[in-house]
C-alpha cells in the first residue's frame, strides 16, 4: 500500500498443498543498503516458484560482482522489477518445460516495493507472465493471493494521508475478513513500514496468533460492524 | 438467508459473456400455489444453462397432469430439490455431449427455498453435479455466484432473529461491497420476503440503479466503515 509517507507491507504466512497440508513460510523478503536501498518483496502462489525466484535474486546479492543482473546493482526501481519480473518468468518457463506435469500451476505474483536513491519510492505488481505494473493514486495498492474478502474495506477505508498505526490497524482488519472466511490465509503476519526517503528497513516484524493487539481488533470489528449497520435505516418493507 | 420468521432471498440480474457483452436477466423465479405451496429460485453461471432449466421446470408446472415430475406435485421441499437438482445436472450432460465445445464451462450453481404445507420452511444450494446441501443453524446462508467479496459482512453480522428489513440492509451493503469491487454484479437487484407459515409470496419487488435506499445505504456504508474503523485502537508502533 502507498501512503503519503512510505509504503506499508503485509503478508501471511500460510501455505497449502491441499487442505491436508498445511505448512507456514514466511512471503516477505527484503533486500537493503542501508541509507542506500531497500527492496521488500512479497510473493503469492506456488510456494516452489516463489522460493526458487527469492533464492535467485538472493544468491546474485550475495557476490553482486561476480552474478548479474543484481537486485543491489538495478540503477532504478524500475530495473529493479524488470530483475524480478524476469527471474519469475524464467523460472516458471523451466518448471513447465521439463520433466512431469503439476496438477496445479507453477504460476506466482509477486508485489515489490522500496526506494532507490536518486528515485522515488514505488511499488510494482509483478505477473507470472513476466510484465508488471505501478501502483498509482487512482489504485495507491495491490492484493495478491486470496484477495477478495478483504478487499471492501480497503477500497473504502484507505487514504493516502492515513499514518502507519492506522494504515496497520486497516490491514489487519482486512486480513481478518479473510482469516473468517478462508483456511488459506492464517497467523502470523509479517509487516514492514517504509518510511519515503529513509533508504532503510523500517520497523517490521511478525503478529503472532496470541498477539494481544490483533486479538482486539479482530473481536471490536464484529462489534464496531454491528454497530456501523444499525447507523444506516433499515429496509422500509411499506 | 434462513431467519426464524422466514426466509429472504436477494439476486442482481448481472450476466456477461465477457467485459463488452453485458446484459440484465432475472436470476429470482417464484412457482406458488397460494395457501399450498411457495418456492423460490435463485441461479448463477452459464446463462444457457439457467434458463434452460427454469423453461423446463415452468413447462412441467403448465400442465402438471400430463409431464412429469413437476415442482407443484412435489410432496415435500426435499423431492423439490431433487427435482431442480436432476434437471440442473441433465441440462448440463446435454450440452457438454452434443456438438461444438465451448471456450467456458456450461456449469451453474442454484439455490431453492420455500415451505409446502405440511413440511418446514426449507432452503437448498444445488451443485452442478446434480447434488445439494440444505442451510442449518451453523450454516444458516448461501451465496452463490460472485461471493467472496460480499461474505465478510454477512459472516459477521448475520443473526437469525433479525427482521426482514434489517436483513434487507444486511443484504444490500453486502451487494453493494461486491458491486464496488467486481464489474459481473450489478444492479437492479430482486428480492424476496417469504414469512414462515404463510405458504405464498411475501413482499418482493425489485431495487433500481435509483432507488433512494439503496443510494442511501451505499453511500452511508463508506462513512459508517470508516467510524466503525476508528472506533478501533490504532496499531502500537513502540
Amino acid at each position: 500500500m502507498v501512503l503519503d509517507r512510505g509504503l506499508v507491507f503485509m503478508s501471511d504466512t500460510r501455505t497449502n498443498a491441499g487442505l491436508d497440508n498445511i505448512s507456514t513460510f514466511r512471503k516477505m523478503t527484503h533486500w537493503e543498503v542501508p541509507g542506500e536501498r531497500i527492496l521488500t518483496v512479497m510473493t503469492a502462489g506456488n510456494l516452489a516458484t516463489t522460493q526458487a525466484v527469492i533464492s535467485l535474486l538472493d544468491e546474485r546479492t550475495k557476490a553482486p560482482d561476480d552474478r548479474e543482473p543484481s537486485l543491489l546493482k538495478a540503477p532504478s526501481m524500475f530495473q529493479a522489477a524488470r530483475i524480478v519480473a524476469d527471474t519469475l518468468k524464467d523460472v516458471i518457463a523451466k518448471h513447465n518445460k521439463n520433466g512431469q506435469q503439476a496438477a496445479s500451476a507453477f504460476n506466482a505474483t509477486i508485489i515489490l516495493g522500496g526506494q532507490i536513491k536518486g528515485g522515488p519510492t514505488r511499488l510494482f505488481l509483478v505477473y507470472p507472465e513476466g510484465n508488471f505494473i505501478e501502483a498509482g493514486e487512482d489504485t495507491p495498492f495491490f492484493q495478491i493471493g486470496e484477495m477478495k474478502y478483504g478487499r471492501p474495506i480497503l477500497v473504502r477505508a484507505y487514504e493516502p494521508g492515513m499514518s502507519f498505526e492506522e494504515a496497520m490497524r486497516l490491514l489487519l482488519v482486512s486480513f481478518d475478513s479473510t482469516l473468517k472466511a478462508n483456511l488459506t490465509v492464517g497467523l502470523p503476519f509479517d509487516y514492514h513500514l517504509y518510511s519515503d526517503g529513509s533508504h532503510e528497513l523500517g520497523k517490521n516484524g511478525r503478529i503472532g496468533v496470541d498477539d494481544a493487539y490483533f486479538q482486539t481488533v479482530s473481536q471490536g470489528w464484529g462489534d464496531a460492524l454491528k454497530t456501523a449497520l444499525d447507523s444506516l435505516p433499515t429496509f422500509d418493507l411499506d
